[in-house]
Order: structure tokens, then sequence, then C-alpha cells
């Protein structure tokens, strides 16, 4: 009975203990391996100060890509299924889309046909939805979206399929001097919507693709109009561009998840001092999906060898996540 | 004797208040007075919690044009007087400038010569001294200039010919929670190295006028290299949407001080709830110069008639600032 007891104490200790361990841990959604490690320790040594590879609070900046690296990107970029919500939100004011691709086929539902046109098709459909409004209108749409679209796999909003690793990963960074920004392929009046309620990123440390704006006086009560043209594509070359258009500054940290960034993560990379360049890999097809080499939507090729070469730091979601999405409210 | 010293005793006392009142007194190189008062009202209603004009912290964007604004912009904007210093440093390596306007003309001194083909001319100075090498080296010849050139009335730094007063609206502004930006129609590039030492303003709270940029990978040692077309203008109606393509958010405290800034103004003074719509008029042909309404630079006409028919506060230089520049160092 005694010994019980003991045992039960002993028990109560260690659950204690490990609860503590848990809550005490900022990135507690990530199992101890490699890439936590990594983490943990460019951190620590960027922010000891008199250490070699001290960084100045200042040039704490940190960039992430949005689409499969903070959120997920499958069966198709939420901003594409946005869109295409948004083509049949606005059939009716269109009749002439009845016969017109590719609207007819978003209509249809015929999604494989809807994307057949290709970048063209897309263009098109962009312009249809993200353009012919004011900045303000357009903000409004997307927060509607937001609160009432579901993820047709998970049955959540999509700005619930974040992935909890990633929120801790940020919010770490935040808390140990790190400015971070999303650097995004994704549309920037987009993602400014519910980036800082998602990921504690404020408007103004989003860089992304835009379309062109114009300021219009309207006798004193000025608007900003989206015009169906296209001003930047952050991709690729361009995300480096992007990030010293927009930042300034080289990054000191950078992590993607598709050849789209793998420019980001070389421009980080070849700074001088510490430099941390982190890659997440789709392997989870239970929890998330499974896709790199092959997958037409965050294509994971050049960068995944770029990674080895380069001893950038690659997170098998499966191995090194406990969870992926947070847990639902 | 004792009158004496009772009066000296007096003196003290006054002079030690008057000091500590000038060391707590945040604008203390402003004059009391219309603009003083109004910002500070401003400021005190947008932070004060409950208030009905109270601007939650993330929202506190201030913004500020520069040429004119935070430092001075005569004779010429002191960009150009860089430009033209350039192409006089760079004429060894450009033998065919010696026949070729604008080119001959600035090596002849010859200023009024030089600026005679209008845009265009200036335009190929630009091209000339701001494109074809990496952002590092153009980064590098700003600072190297800005570390020799003098101005030419003030003989002192360029980066010292900035207002005194403005300084210190720029860290009462900041010490109030406010998040305090650039927004020039000055070339982005040319204004961030000086931005942060000059002003507290970091790179990556610059928005500016821009050339286009090309990612280089160099073998592993990648560039971004500065291309002699433009990639943007941030003047006049181009302001507010440099504030919407680079903040995101709209400002809720603006100052500028030519019609280039109008559209700035117009958008900020035009949102929902407390706003502040400034513009520093430069009446002071001594410490510093007087111009308006006929001026090829800075021209202030549209402006000032908005300015009176809205209410926004208007800094008479002469009047309103004690001082224009900081103490010699």
């Amino acid at each position: 009975m005694r010994r019980r007891a003991a045992l039960a104490a002993l028990a109560a200790v260690l659950l204690a203990a490990h609860l503590a361990r848990a809550q005490s841990d900022p990135l507690g959604s990530w199992n101890d391996g490699g890439p936590k490690r990594a983490i943990v320790e460019f951190v620590k040594k960027a922010t000891t100060p008199g250490a070699p590879d001290f960084v100045a609070p200042a040039e704490r900046i940190a960039v992430f890509d949005n689409d499969g690296t903070l959120w997920s990107e499958q069966p198709e970029y939420f901003q594409l299924l946005f869109a295409l919500d948004r083509v049949k939100a606005l059939a009716p004011k269109h009749p002439e889309w009845k016969t017109e691709e590719p609207f007819e086929a978003v209509l249809a539902d015929d999604m494989r046909r809807a994307l057949a046109g290709g970048e063209e098709g897309i263009a098109r459909i962009v312009a249809a939805t993200h353009a012919g409004m004011t900045t303000d209108e357009f903000g409004k749409v997307v927060s509607d979206w937001f609160a009432t679209a579901q993820h047709p796999r998970w049955k959540r909003p999509y700005d619930r399929c974040v992935y909890q690793p990633m929120l801790e990963l940020l919010e770490y960074l935040r808390a140990n001097g790190f400015k971070t920004y999303i650097v995004s392929g994704g549309g920037v009046e987009f993602i400014r919507v519910f980036a800082e309620r998602a990921y504690g990123i404020p408007p103004e440390q989003v860089v992304g693709s835009s379309g062109r704006l114009r300021f219009e006086p309207h006798g004193g009560k000025p608007v900003i109009v989206k015009l169906p043209s296209v001003d930047f594509i952050d991709d690729g070359p361009g995300k480096p561009v992007g990030i010293q258009k927009f930042i300034g500054r080289r990054p000191v940290f950078a992590f993607g998840n598709s050849d789209g960034d793998r420019e980001m993560l070389e421009w980080t990379a070849a700074g001088p001092g510490a430099r941390f360049a982190g890659l997440v890999h789709h392997t989870d097809a239970e929890r998330e999906w499974a896709y790199d080499r092959q997958s037409p939507v965050g294509k994971l090729d050049r960068a995944l060898d770029e990674a080895k070469a380069s001893g950038w730091t690659v997170v098998d979601m499966k191995a090194d996540w406990k969870v992926v999405y947070p847990e639902a409210k």
C-alpha cells in the first residue's frame, strides 16, 4: 500500500515535470531531432552577445514562404480555391461566363478543364476575381470568404489549416528579437487579410505578388483600385528581388518548401555570419500530404538536392512534427 | 548682499526649471503655437485608451516625405547632386561623355544646361549612376559619398542637413507607439543608406521610387543587380499606391511639403477617426530657404490651398521652428 502510494506520487511528479517541460518548451510540437536542434542552436548563437555569430537585433530578419510552409497548399493553392469560389459567386452578374472558358468549366465544377488553359486561364480567373474593385472592397470579400469557406478535406476554415509547429517557430523567433516576414508567391492583398490573425505577422511584413494599383480621388473620398494587370511576381528569382524591394536587408533566417523558394534560400544562406535555411518536406500523407519532385503544386526537386548539398535544414513533416494543425477551436 | 544672494538663488532656480522643461519637452525645438499644439493634441487623443479617437498601436502608422520635409532639397534634390558628383567620378571610364549631353554639361559644371534636357536627361544621368552594379556596391558608393561630400551652402555633410524639429517629432511619435515611415519620391536604395543613422528609420520602413532589380546566382555567390529601367515612381498619386504596396495599412499621420505629397495627405486624412495631415512651408530664407508656389523644386501650390480648405496643419518654418538643423557635431 505504501509502495503504491509512493509510485502514485512518483507518477504525479513525473507527469508534472513532463507538463512543465512541455509548457516551457516554445517548440513543443517539434520532436527532438536534427531540425529542432538546428533551429535552437542557430537562435542561441545569433542572440548571444559577444558570440562570433551574434546578429544585431535590427538585422534579425526571418522570412517565410507561405503556401506549403506556413499552411497547406493542397489540393490546390488556397488562393486559387478562393478565386474559383468567387467565380461562382460573381457568375449571376456575368451571364457571358456560361459560354466562356475557363469560367464555364469553373461553373461546371470541372477543375481539370478549368486549369487546362494553364497560366493564361488562371490569369483570366485572377483578373476577374481580384481586380476592378477597391482595396478595401477586396479585403472585405477575402475576409468574408475566410469566415465561411471550409477546406474540402479537413472541414475547417482555411486559416486554421496552418502548421502548429511553424506557429511556434514564428513566436519563438519573435521572442528572440527576430522580425518575421512572409515572402510568398501568393497575392499580397490576399495574405494581408489573415496573416496578422493567423500568424501574428502584420500587413507591413507581408511581401507577395501583386497587381497594379491606381489612386482615385473620388471627390474627396479617395480610393485605391485594383487593376487587372500584374505588377510583380514574387516567386523564384523574384523572391530575393522582393526581399530587397520591400525589406531592403538580407535575411539571416529563411524557410520554404519548394523550388520557388530556392533563390530566397540561396540569397539568405550566402550572406556573411550565421545563417539558417530550412525546407519543409511534405512526407505525411495521413496527417497532411506527401509530395515533392513530381508535384504540380509545391514541386520540391532542385531545392531538395541543393539542401542536401549545402547543408540546409530539411524538416521531415512525418518524423519531426508531433502535430500538424492546431487543435480544433 | 543678502538681496543679491537671493536674486542669484532665484535666477539659478529659474534657470534649472527652464533647463528641466527644455529637457523634458520632447518637441523642444518647436515654438509654442498652432502646429506644435496640433501635434501634441493629436498624439494625446490617439494614445488615450478609451478615448473616442484612440488608435490601436498596430494602426499607428506615420508617414513622412523626405526631400523638403525631413531634410533640405535646395539648391537641388540631394540625390541629384549625388548623381552629378558620380558622373564626375565615373567620367574617366566614359570618354564618350566628353561629347555627349547631358554628361558633357555636367562635367563642365554647367548645371542649367545639364538639366535643360528635362526628365529625359535626368533619366540618363540616373541610369548611368544608379544602375549596372549590385545593390551592395551601390550602397557602398552612397555611403562613401555621405562620408565625404559637403552641402555647398552649409558646408556640412548632407545627412546633417536634416531638420532638428522633425527629428524630435519622429522620436516623439515612436515614443508614443507610432511606426515611422519615409514615403519619398527619392530612390529607395539611396535613402535606405542613411535613414537609420539620420532619422532612426530602418530600411524596411522606407518607401521610395525604384529601378528594376535582377537576381543573379553567380555560381553560389548570388547578387542583386540594379537595372537601368524604372520600376516604380513614388510621387503624387504614386504615394498612396506605394503606401498600399509596401505598408498595406492606411496611415493616421502624414507630413509632406509639396504638391507631390497632396495625394498622400488626402489618403491619410480621409480615413476614419483621428487623422493628422501636415505640411512644412519653407518660409525662412535666412536659416534655410523660402519658396512655394513658383519653385521648380518642391513646388507647394495646390497642396497649400487644400491644406487651408481642409484644415491641415501648416508649419511656418520661420515662425514655428526655434532651430532648423542640428547643432554642428
